[in-house]
């Protein structure tokens, strides 16, 4: 009871296939949308015609931007209020944007009267690097309804720039390099989807959706189509995966909403996996130019970055994403540095809109990637150990809380512990022995260490100028008369165990079986007002809201117990899942006991209400902190670019781990997808703006053979300003492991005398590397 | 806004035809069950044979009390905890009790089957006379697990016995009466049904019911069948009318569970006609003997009251009509008594369970028409007007709050005031006048007055020790960030409106238009605990719960509208909508202002959560005390007994009237039903116990033809402890006015001699009355 291992309570349905996911919602008389998407990049829309495939039997809609502008739903698809119309009407300005919505019987019925509509398109010049997009003469992709006469968004700085540049001045080393983080896709099992159902008698609007943030989603229905915030109903059932990409509004969600309201009957849209890849869920694509001044003995003093972040064609989904607050808050890393500063430039290309807070908020992905990066290059011009350099600048536990140089302030920490135990795990200095044995025998073999701090839970009210959200998440505890209880949560789980592992705070607190506490997210008519699952944030925030409830809940009890006991509150001792009279231990009353008494005729004092229940929305005072060590060790093939990962330790400090299985998990995940950012996923566009990566085979995942047997180590530092001192873990190993992977292909490299090589390290990538020769990102598989 | 007529929001549905009840749910793979049912009131039971109804294609079950005994749920079906079985095994104690229920592919199939089980009775002597059940050598119904030797169930009193055997030897005049009750049945358009659903895999039960009162219903099934209550979800959709009949658990909610349980399918049971009019909700059936005694100018003095209550084979439904509780609170109606004294002594029949609180709580529809009756007796002995009479008696407004000589305390009231305004109404000197100048024309008009006091809201933690059980109800209200808002209530709608009242009052509080709040109930998932809807208490208690939750909403707006604006709260104002700055009305937020920014950026001050939700549950200090002056006047033909109502005056005092529209509503049906109740509702048995009224063809139900053209007067006397002053109307008029009907046939009568004739006067009731005959209970259509 209460924290610790227990198998995930929602496996018992998964495990059976009784999971219930948005497209397994069938309704009654249930239409069927598809999308009509421009085959070119950029193109002006000459005509649409639509005759054809109104006419085809079982068509019942046909809507494209025209139609829309008809209705008096002033539908923009994105939280961040962009104006990216759902449907394209002058012109497309991505590969697979959207143009026309077919409403039909069925699915193929509808993807049948799609190749009936007649589009005129006049192609225009395509602008599909981000390098190239300022560049005098380049053509302007969106010049239309907001007077843009180029393709800049945005030019944002954090940091003290001056101190940084006189810093630079007077240090003994400065390295500089380019290390781009390509753009990739989360890509999880489930595409997106959605079964709008709209009554027309009551108003009443039910969206099942794939949504990550149900309630945000409400909100923004309500605001950007007028439509009555207390007739919508959001519904997200099981989910398949999200890692971000679920937390933006996508053309399709609107459309099914729309398709309803003009048909009448519930619609459900369901991408297929080529349309998620090429036109939902894109993140990264941010080209660094990174800086860093040391002393020669390897004191690192000041970190200075540019950035060029290509945003591709519309700022999509969330408006964190559009500003990098995430890079400016972390981008130092894990080091006491006297100065830092960055400046990022945001700009529009052709290529379906980006910005995804993938598997981490706000840019922190990239940062911790730079940092680490930039550690190595350091260690490689001065020839340091790149474990040395980092324990020689690692914060110290004496330093935290500890406030960054752009001013945010890191919970807790003990870095030096957290790196020790990493290299006692993989045997550090034994492993640097083989290494160099190896090499010996023309065998290369790398090394690579990552440190990473993330800053998770979004967020407290003093950054709240930066997000421009509210960022509090209710729960809600009812205990009914029997002593079973059910939490009610803003967030939703996508995966992550939310059933389980908030029963157990429940648990913990309550003394209650976390087998009688039923866990219900994801439906805005059942839940508290929240933001939603996203940037770690469950557990450092919903799960002090649980801890919260819980024990407003068990305030609430000890005054039943006194009540029913007939003595003072104060009197009264809590020992999990009772209260006793202090002294006589025999004089007790269950929480099942006390629950029954507060439903029933119990004589209470003045005031107190007769239920066991309890609401909270928290809003945490500050992020919390989780970090890591990790160490990869690689065999690199020079010869044929293959790189195996032999070993991967992590040691993972979230603070207090509510249920550790569920934490590995996570952690699991997570490491996989650094192998993957390092190694095999990219997001390539040709040079007229085609999608390269529009399938599976093209747009390569890890899989179990490309990973390791993983070590896991754990130190636990709580978090001081959490209830249970936990601290999130959802992404941490996503920030952290691209570069311990790449950091040991690039340390397996060294002998060719390579100091840097993009991500990702395909074979094709390895062996170019070796050779000297450019690393290649305009190509899909390689 | 707030307060005042407006159309029912629901009826956008309801007149669309769009309602959505019980029969309308249809699951995926639902089966459908039915009762075989006893053909004898009592019998024994040798054997069941199923297996021919097995080996029928499409059953899916048979299931009988062996079968039930073989499961690990260990069902009684009421929420007394009644021993009940839900399926007669040894032996049947009423006509149409359940024996076996057959689940099938479609109700066909299941109706077929149930001719095709073998059920071997052994016919027993039958008790179908509540008078015959005490009789020495009467055959003893419930002599199996209870051990019992005769059909006695319980003897209890009230009052001072001593004194008020001490005033009637002291007084004037003493006359008595024997009164009748009958037994009748609240007969809602919709029967009783359910769809039960159990997922094997979750362990969820979602239960689609008839109840009124879901929150209970899922603790007894979670405290009688060991069901965990967080599994269980009781969803009571549409509900086509309830009156009382709604409340209790019958074997069929039970049956659908087992057998979904059973089956692993959904299960739809749904009465039809007869077996909702012989198995379900039975009433009334008390056998009074009034004495009351007086000073010979009128001063009443004592009443003294001996019952004989019929409770039929089982204690059916709720506890609280077990025990006479409002009988007792109440018998002495709206005068001022020296003293009073009641004796109700319950006995068992083979009928079907009796004691269904219909449209009144625990007995006060009895003693309102006891008390009312016994006035006009007196009147007739003392050959006075039954106006000056009542005049004479009442409590007078200084009198309140007034303590009756049971205990009870009346809230508040100005009695004389309402009879005066119904005399006024009708205009009752001029019409005692013409009623003796038709008489000497030979027509004989009635006049009838009826005072009633009723207590409702039950109820105070004071009276808990009688009612056994808790009587709160909740209220969660929460304003969504765009000023939209839902009110979650544990009480359900059977009609009364609830979806347009509840709003009105939070628009009232808040002064958010109602048409911008929903109202969600009948769902246990979506919905504070609370007992239900019935006793007249969703306005008194509920009302108040909403009230209170919107107050508790108010202040936390202005804690965020102080933060907006920057000022303390107390230099804010409140008018209806928004707060203000005292002294700067401009500098004012409004309530929808405020939502968005309570669930924003917006820094509070320590410890204030961004939301603007509340929760309350409401547990009344008192009851609240509706009353009201009705005056029936009738045309009746003593030769053919017909009865003409021809006008009807009804002054109601619920306090303050939130909907006069939805007030007005609930009156009429209220009236309707005292005319039924009056004139023609009787549920009959033969003496072996067959029901005589199994269709609505031998039962009869008021028209509109039989109703005139309803007067509605009001006076308001807020209840000086509900939150705004309501007290609850949904029964007055039930409780009121059949003994103004009875009372007017009767003053029509008078030259004949006539002093008392028991319900239903019907035509040959009447006649019989006026020819001086008994009076026949034990027939069905007369």
């Amino acid at each position: 009871m209460g924290f610790g291992r227990m198998h995930r309570k929602e496996d018992a349905r998964f495990v059976r296939g009784k999971g219930n996911y948005v497209d397994d919602v069938n309704l009654p008389g249930m239409l069927h949308g598809s999308f009509l998407r421009s085959p070119y990049a950029h193109a002006k829309i000459v005509s649409i015609d639509t005759s054809a495939a109104e006419a085809l039997p079982g068509v019942k809609a046909v809507i494209t931007g025209a139609v829309l502008e008809t209705l008096s739903l002033a539908w923009m698809p994105t939280l961040s209020y962009d104006t990216q119309a759902v449907l394209a009407t002058d012109k497309v300005r991505f590969q697979n944007q959207e143009v026309a919505f077919v409403v039909a019987d069925n699915h193929y019925i509808a993807r049948d009267a799609l190749e009936l509509i007649e589009v005129e398109y006049e192609p225009l010049p395509v602008v599909a690097d981000a390098k190239q997009a300022l560049a005098p003469g380049a053509p302007v992709i969106r010049d239309d309804k907001e007077g843009k006469t180029d393709n800049h968004i945005f030019d944002w700085s954090a940091g003290d720039k001056e101190k940084t540049d006189a810093v630079f001045a007077s240090s003994d080393v400065v390295v500089a390099e380019d290390i781009l983080y390509p753009r990739v896709h989360p890509s999880p099992l489930e595409t997106c989807g959605a079964v709008a159902d709209f009554d027309k008698v009551t108003g009443k609007l039910t969206i099942y959706s794939t949504t990550q943030a149900p309630h945000a989603h409400r909100t923004v229905y309500a605001l950007v189509a007028g439509l009555p915030e207390h007739k919508i109903r959001v519904i997200s059932p099981d989910i398949g995966g999200g890692f971000g990409g679920k937390v933006g509004i996508y053309p399709g969600y609107v459309l099914a909403i729309v398709g309803s309201i003009v048909t009448g009957k519930p619609v459900k849209w369901m991408e297929d996996r080529n349309e998620h890849l090429t036109a939902t869920a894109f993140a990264r694509d941010y080209h660094m130019r990174g800086e860093i001044a040391a002393t020669k003995d390897g004191k690192i003093r000041a970190l200075r970055v540019d950035v060029l972040a290509d945003h591709g064609a519309f700022n999509g989904t969330a408006q964190p994403t559009k500003f990098p607050a995430g890079f400016f808050h972390i981008f130092t890393g894990s080091y006491d540095l006297e100065a830092a500063s960055c400046n990022v430039k945001g700009v529009y290309t052709n290529k379906a809109p980006g910005g995804v807070a993938y598997a981490c908020s706000f840019r922190i992905t990239e940062a911790a990637y730079l940092v680490e990066r930039m550690i190595d290059v350091l260690a490689f011009e001065l020839k340091m150990d790149p474990a040395e350099l980092r324990m020689k600048n690692l914060l110290q536990p004496a330093q935290f809380p500890y406030t960054t140089p752009t001013g945010w302030e890191y919970d807790s920490g003990d870095y030096p512990k957290a790196l020790r135990l990493a290299m006692d795990m993989v045997g550090y200095e034994k492993l640097r022995v083989e290494q160099a044995e190896k090499l010996q025998r023309g065998e290369y073999m790398g090394i690579g260490i990552s440190f990473f701090t993330e800053g998770v839970g979004a967020g407290p009210r003093k950054h709240m100028d930066i997000l421009g959200l509210g960022m509090a998440d209710g729960a809600e505890l009812r205990v009914h008369p029997t002593g079973k209880a059910v939490l009610r949560l803003s967030v939703q789980t996508q995966g992550q165990g939310h059933e389980t592992t908030f029963a157990q705070i429940v648990a913990e607190e309550l003394g209650i079986s976390p087998d009688d506490i039923d866990v219900v997210h994801g439906d805005t008519d059942q839940t508290p007002f929240g933001l939603g699952t996203y940037g770690s944030r469950s557990t450092p925030v919903s799960g002090a809201a649980t801890a919260i409830v819980a024990r407003k809940v068990r305030d609430r009890a000890r005054i039943v117990a006194s009540a029913m006991l007939e003595v003072s509150p104060d009197d009264l001792e809590w020992e999990k899942g009772k209260f006793f009279v202090k002294g006589d231990p025999d004089q007790a009353k269950t929480i099942q006991e006390i629950a029954m008494a507060a439903h029933s005729s119990l004589e209470l004092p003045e005031g107190v209400e007769g239920h066991l229940d309890a609401t909270t929305v928290y809003n945490p005072p500050n992020l919390t902190y989780p970090f890591g060590a990790y160490i990869c060790v690689v065999d690199v093939d020079p010869a044929t670019g293959q790189v195996k990962v032999r070993r991967f330790i992590a040691v993972d400090d979230c603070g207090v781990r509510i249920n550790p299985m569920i934490v590995e998990g996570q952690v699991h995940g997570g490491l996989a997808d650094g192998i993957g950012m390092a190694l095999m996923q990219l997001m390539a566009f040709d040079e007229d703006g085609n999608h390269l990566g529009a399938s599976l085979m093209d747009y390569l995942l890890p899989t179990s053979l490309e990973c390791p047997s993983w070590e896991l180590g754990e130190t636990v530092t709580p978090s001081p300003h959490h209830p249970i001192g936990a601290k999130g873990v959802g992404e941490s190993a996503t920030v952290g492991s691209p570069a311990a992977v790449v950091n040991a292909v690039l340390d397996a490299l060294k002998p060719f005398g390579v100091r840097h090589a993009d991500m990702p390290l395909t074979p094709s990538n390895v062996w170019r590397a070796a050779q000297g020769r450019p690393i290649r990102t305009d190509l899909a598989i390689q």
